[in-house]
């Protein structure tokens, strides 16, 4: 398993991480898997969608607010309740095929951390499952 | 990593896609392990429900309409913003336990291929780790 | 693969089930890999999430019941149709790194079964992918 390290400056915000998890499957010699990209936090997410227009994930977190709104007289006390709600809509993790060698998505495909109750530092962990050098 | 083909006829639809996930797990020849059912697009996603009636996947589609309406004031000028966030509701794939050669479901589960834009040619891609003949 | 048995006591409930979890992993003696734990239902779901404040999972419960209302002019005739559309926002697994044979969380992540149409009987499937004696 591959610990990487990021830092998110806003609130909410997705980070496009999928050229740091081409590394980390790299490095690790598998041929033939699945790669589990790992959030592990409770108030950020792991997407895979759109990359190559930022306005599609902006309108996501921009209707996530909607449908989960920061003040909606929750329980716990810490004034991320919507941050929670949030990230178990979205989930901890993707799993991803690799193909001789290499993290394969669609063509218009990235993957991505999703912040929910930023600015902090983050970890992501990659692990990768297959058949390959070792 | 087994790839699928499908034609959606529809703008939202759910394809129940468990039979072709099964002959993919088949032909794989991996005894016990997991199988990855990917849909390497982003207005598309993978489900795991109710294959028996089909009003409960319709009921779904139908209460997506509802969370996330197709004209919302989104920023991405493609006009399927709203397919793109259904997508990412649902995510992009299932995992599911493979036992004795096969794929293992619960008594009422069916694997779907959940539409957000079509209709369109799409395609599924099926990956199998674990341990078997070869 | 190991099957575990739970007993819910209320129509919507999160369960925590780390420790079972982590016992299953530490007898299958796989050490680096990942463990899929996949609820074979279609009215409940797998999380991770926040398990130290309860207040997180019920605030989590209580937004859905929102999100999702009971009676919504669903086709589905048994009256359930709410408790699969929750099933299906969640997701039916949760894919999650092992290192040094251990189940691998974050600080404030536990796994939760969430049942949406309790109180009933329920199974949870556990499988372990990776390397390690056998």
């Amino acid at each position: 398993m591959v610990k990487l390290r990021l830092r998110t400056s806003r609130r909410e915000e997705a980070i496009d991480v999928t050229e740091r998890v081409r590394r980390a499957i790299a490095e690790s010699g598998i041929r033939e898997g699945t790669c589990t990209v790992f959030a592990p936090h409770t108030t950020c997410a792991i997407a895979v969608n759109e990359g190559h227009d930022p306005a599609v994930m902006e309108d996501f977190l921009n209707h996530m607010r909607e449908l989960v709104p920061r003040e909606a007289g929750f329980e716990h006390a810490e004034g991320n309740s919507d941050s929670h709600i949030k990230a178990l809509l979205v989930g901890p993790s993707a799993t991803v095929p690799i193909t001789a060698g290499a993290l394969t998505l669609g063509q218009w495909q990235s993957i991505f951390m999703c912040e929910f109750d930023g600015p902090r530092e983050r970890s992501l962990w990659v692990s990768v499952t297959g058949e390959g050098r070792r």
